[in-house]
């Protein structure tokens, strides 16, 4: 392979001395992959995105992987597959080239995509989510090349490029090579840690049920002075079949909602207490002033392991400026709830609809779509492939990983599960602060530097043979 | 007086003569009139608005008023006086001579400015709000100087050119000119019959309390995935919000809401049970399956007379196709109250205010803005101009008239009581199917060349001495 042919002379050193050596150009080359503006959900950045998958293909095969660029009905996937080696377990390392548009432009301190790096920050559209933490595992591969001359896993690479699009050819792409994508672990750095610092390995991750409610209550829009008090009105209605979701403890009024929750166990609950999670910095970071939520649960067991309902949007009648006296005839509204193990996201989206229609007042109808269902997805503590990423973290960071749950839902997670027979692996290299999806997105150096180095040392744990019992959280 | 002048051989006919002689003429300068494009909200219009005021104008100085166009800081408000007639009484007659867009053009069958006639209707925009119904004024007045040589009240008319759009300067202006303007009725011919061929008297009009509420949660749109369960929802709470206004029966839950609302007599509530109202033309109208309402009273009775509030519009967070999972930091509503006598605009705004303040969930701020505030209006039934409207219609139609409300408001009418005095006397010459503010409004011949005829006959009935006691419903 060519990076290990070339790297003899660095032989003797370790991961970690590779890292501190190389520093530069590891930086360097991150920086080049941020500079193309691969925003997915822009036409008019086709060709900046293709460039992306042809920039992530080529950083492979420099390093004697088999990379090709498949194109698909949308972007391109990028699969690239180190050396066979029979007998050894099987690692896809999954992640995505693309990212969020940057609007509004306005608010960046500098263009998106002409990265700034200080000693210890790199900003840049993209540089945490996701191409910052999956080209800090391309360098992992590099780092163990270059100091051990081999890998010790059969490792495929699964770029995408529509993951900030919602992924919509993925499932079908990885069901068409599911042979060829097989694996035992599919690891995913798309993610935080809990707090600067405290390597994390997520265990679990939310489900999804999103609706479009459409409420219809008369043929047209009436003047309110001609017909108020006389008709319905689709925002009244709307109004108050979304206030009849929760009652004011929040807990989610759909019958049957909580009939599948997987409940939490005593030693899941005590795990979470000890999470490190900063109440105050939360509050500030999203700026509210109370942290209300389900009655019974700490607010960490209410963002990770709880079912929750949220209108995500309203839209009906005179939205402008001033009064116009109109008794809009529709009105839209979009509904979502995070799913737990082990409710159905069918089953959530089939009571919700039921119960919003039930629930409609007098002369109107209720239309409910179904926009997106994800189930939850939970790796077992018990894997071996826990085990692994403990001791991994154990060494790069000198410290125990925290057992973390996610409230966020990464459908393409159940996939890999369902397709590929693969224990999901979710290790964020980033933070939660790092403004993903939002202006002056950036990446801390020394969480890019870890990830590289996290990525060597989990390759080499995931090959050893399981070793002891695995610590659950 | 010129038109008088002319009009000599012409002096042995009654008024219904005259129209029936002067008929396609009478059409002939209507078409004329709507074909002026004065839509007074898009300055684009603005030079058509003022060729409508000098339309308008010129109307009036050909029957020998003294008409003046006279600037404002928005659209001009056309004045006429007749020649004074010391110790008759003062009639004022209001209209405006601009229209609404036409907007969703695509639904007209013919171009809105180019209007088409046929034996029974009119077609354009304009045709009954409100320059059929203004110019039926216009042209009942030659009538009478036709038929007999002279007015036989002091009669002035102010026509305006911003009434779709709120009529922002008018009440500065009349004000201004209260002196001059000053009145003993305002006649206003901008609404509806309750049926066709039913002649209608208006006698109470509902006021309004229009206010923007917007509700803030948090300080950025937040993932739901990272902080659904923890973070207080701008969309929830107002949809909360919104729903606690009313309860399941349609009683508004605003406290002290009811206070000063002035209850219908068990006379009026008889009078409205005896109104030709079809219900089922109503729905049919409306594409409504039900007409739900505060229990306890009519249909008519709602919509007419009784305090109502409806929601008139809702924005927050995601609203275009397909998901995105955001908890919105804000959220916005439009909420507005039909009033009814006593109620004051203010105090129903500081006590929806205070209500929706402190009804606001945890961490959610709630602000609340009035947009407008108009009180209700009513004619005494034992006016003198009653009197005399039921004289006219009955004269015109052959059949007694309806005495009604309207559960509209038009703010300059109470205006004209506060600043001139002035009795308000609503005779509506249009129906309510007219489809003013949509595509091809129209306006019945029948009721343009009657409203010729009534304004005619209500100008003498108003010169003559009251004869009898006043009939109410």
């Amino acid at each position: 392979m060519a990076a290990a042919a070339t790297s003899g002379s660095l032989r003797a050193m370790t991961v970690d001395q590779y890292v501190v050596a190389q520093r530069d150009r590891l930086l360097e080359e991150l920086l080049a992959y941020l500079r193309i503006p691969s925003v997915s959900t822009d036409p008019g950045h086709a060709t900046d995105v293709r460039a992306a998958a042809e920039f992530s293909a080529a950083a492979l095969a420099r390093l004697g992987f088999d990379a090709q660029i498949h194109d698909t009905p949308g972007h391109p996937v990028v699969v690239a597959h180190g050396p066979a080696l029979p007998g050894a377990p099987r690692v896809l390392i999954y992640g995505h080239y693309d990212v969020q548009p940057v609007e509004p432009l306005e608010l960046w301190d500098a263009d998106p995509f002409e990265p700034t790096l200080s000693d210890t920050t790199i900003t840049a559209r993209g540089a945490s989510d996701d191409k910052g933490q999956i080209y800090a595992h391309v360098k992992g591969v590099e780092a163990l090349l270059a100091v051990h001359g081999a890998l010790p896993v059969n490792l495929t690479f699964v770029i995408e490029g529509e993951e900030e699009i919602g992924s919509p050819n993925l499932s079908a792409f990885v069901a068409e090579h599911a042979e060829r994508l097989a694996a035992d672990v599919v690891v995913i750095s798309d993610g935080a840690m809990v707090a600067p610092g405290i390597p994390t390995i997520t265990y679990g991750l939310r489900g999804l049920t999103y609706v479009t409610v459409r409420v219809r209550a008369a043929g047209r829009d009436l003047h309110s002075g001609a017909y108020g008090g006389g008709v319905p009105n689709a925002l009244d209605a709307l109004a108050r079949l979304l206030a009849g979701l929760k009652d004011e403890h929040g807990r989610v009024q759909v019958p049957g909602f909580y009939d599948d929750v997987s409940a939490l166990s005593d030693a899941e609950r005590a795990a979470m207490a000890r999470v490190p999670f900063d109440e105050a910095a939360f509050r500030a970071d999203a700026g509210v002033s109370a942290t209300p939520g389900e009655a019974g649960y700490s607010l960490v067991e209410r963002i990770w392991a709880r079912p929750t309902l949220d209108v995500n949007g309203l839209s009906g009648g005179f939205q402008g400026e001033g009064a116009k006296t109109v008794i809009a005839a529709e009105a839209m509204a979009k509904v979502s709830c995070r799913l737990v193990p082990d409710q159905d996201p069918q089953d959530v989206f089939a009571k919700l609809r039921a119960h919003l229609q039930a629930s409609a007042t007098e002369g109107v109808s209720v239309e409910v779509r179904a926009e997106g269902l994800a189930p939850a997805a939970m790796t077992p503590l018990d894997a071996p492939s826990v085990a692994a990423a403990r001791a991994a973290l154990l060494q790069v960071w000198g410290r125990e990983p925290v057992f973390a749950r996610s409230g966020g839902s990464i459908p393409i997670v159940a996939e890999f599960q369902r397709l590929l027979g693969a224990e999901p692996l979710l290790i964020g290299f980033g933070q939660e602060d790092d403004r993903a999806h939002a202006p002056n997105e950036r990446f801390a150096v020394h969480d890019y530097l870890q990830g590289v180095r996290v990525s060597a040392a989990l390759l080499q744990a995931l090959a050893r043979p399981r070793a002891g019992a695995p610590q659950g959280p």
